[in-house]
């Protein structure tokens, strides 16, 4: 059973002004547990401030208190916070890199894990910083409100693929129970998540997935921004792809390449069971999950994918 | 809270010959359902047949026990057993319509409900027939297998869409923790559920996407028997295939027309939300759940679809 350290919870109700930071292209489990933490912390009289480099993605812009979030940080540091960073580990991840805070709290669940912080509460077993948000708000004796509900509940969501990866234990249904019983609505945020899709985006899809290439238990697609002008659609269309392809009997591995603009290629990379796509993806420099990865590689299109394809084969394929 | 009435527990326990029988063209939750309420019987000692008219698809082929059902009554017949329809509530649905039981038991939840059977279990508000087995083996008070959380497991998936349709409850999200607690793997069973397409399921899935023709809200497919022939599919490899252009936002209903070779074309019908498309498919003799349907019509393409477009329209959209 998890618990939440006694040294973070004494850290969070001693101090009374916090920034909340989380990682670059923020996902839902980024934003959702972010967003709940700060409504339990501004529920005990505490300041917060929530910070990502990035704007919050249109959608998610159904999860409650959203437009809380800001890509600015001359206010904040004015009050002098305490910086609480969430879902990821290092400075350089919220591209905070430059800016020094007088504490810092760091509170994850990712498996790849530097030294930063003044306090660290990394779970690499949880399933998504929701979970520990959720536990956290449990150990501040607080009620879990509609909209931390709602908040938790998308990202837990967004990090089990909505109860179909490996991650989902009987503890994480569990708290999704719980969530549902505080007000969540699974079909409501299952259909935000999944169901609102435009026409553009599903003439894109439909784009993506011809161009797979498929090899050795390794299914590649790939998106150009020309395929984005003909459809009126930018990269934040291209959420999930990769998992259409991974479902190809054969295929171990899904990745797809996003052409940047700028000679650069990001590859996202889904895989099955027990291939570990976070391994490769470190070697290039990314990081992320066992199931779920993702890197930038500069190149043109055949390369970058011959490159992925030897590290693939020599490490988990 | 659901109870299991009291008549139907000492009417299982009195009787030593079951034959458990459920719907034409099985889908997860009457084969799971079956298969967990047969292991529990077989428990206490009974002689439980099981019976479709379909073989069991092949993406089915992971739950346990399923060779035990078969598509001959002959054997079962010879032995008098008690009718048990699951999952469905007319001797028609089963096609079991010449067939006389001395005793018939009916537990399902679905909205179309007629008058057969001397004992009636129809929980219309239930995600699944498997959470009214879930809860008549507490009733029993027998302990919950691997092999039947993984059966009961599968049920409440495939009904709740993995959780994400309107009946997913909190009552749902509890029952599926406890059902991982006693050994249902969420990972391994939604792979088996989602991610084990062959190459050919996957071009055919491209081929029937090219099809969309969308208007007022509804959005349809189709897929021909030429199209089967191209890519060495069959019908049972379009399951879900309307899922996809149920994701664009101003598209209500999804519908896939399916040309069954005979002159007919089967409709599936998803809905979002409010739709209700099981009384639309009921105009047309078929019949299911609010947000998934179906029904059987003759003519050529343009026809029924012009059909279904103006009942729709009457109806719902």
């Amino acid at each position: 059973m998890m618990r939440t350290p006694k040294r973070l919870l004494s850290g969070l109700l001693r101090e009374d002004c916090f920034l909340i930071a989380t990682h670059i292209n923020p996902d839902g489990d980024a934003i959702g547990s972010s967003l709940a933490l700060a409504e339990a912390l501004a529920s005990l009289g505490k300041k917060v401030f929530l910070y990502d480099r990035d704007p919050v993605p249109k959608y998610y812009h159904f999860l409650p208190g959203h437009r809380k979030f800001g890509t600015d940080l001359k206010k904040a540091l004015k009050l002098d916070p305490v910086l609480i960073l969430l879902d990821c580990n290092s400075p350089a991840r919220a591209a905070l890199g430059e800016v020094l805070f007088r504490k810092n709290l760091v509170i994850d669940h990712h498996e790849t894990a530097g030294e930063f912080g003044d306090l660290r509460w990394i779970e690499k077993d949880a399933a998504a910083t929701g979970i520990l948000i959720y536990t956290l708000i449990h150990s501040l004796g607080l009620k879990i409100t509609k909209s931390m509900a709602t908040n938790l509940y998308t990202a837990i969501a967004v990090d089990t693929g909505t109860f179909r990866y490996s991650n989902t234990t009987n503890e994480v249904l569990r708290a999704a129970a719980e969530l549902v019983g505080a007000g969540a609505e699974p079909n409501s945020i299952a259909e935000h998540l999944y169901e609102t899709w435009d026409y553009g985006r599903f003439k894109l899809f439909l784009m993506v997935m011809n161009t797979l290439d498929k090899k050795d238990g390794v299914a590649i697609v790939h998106v150009t921004t020309d395929m984005f002008s003909q459809t009126g659609t930018t990269a934040e269309d291209t959420e999930n792809f990769a998992n259409l392809p991974r479902r190809i009997d054969d295929v171990n591995v899904a990745v797809l390449f996003r052409e940047t603009g700028s000679g650069e290629w990001k590859a996202s990379l889904r895989s099955k069971g027990s291939a570990n796509v976070a391994r490769v993806a470190e070697q290039f420099g990314g990081g992320g999950h066992k199931n779920a990865a993702g890197f930038r590689m500069k190149g043109d299109l055949v390369t970058v994918k011959k490159t992925l394809l030897k590290a693939l084969k020599k490490t988990i394929v």
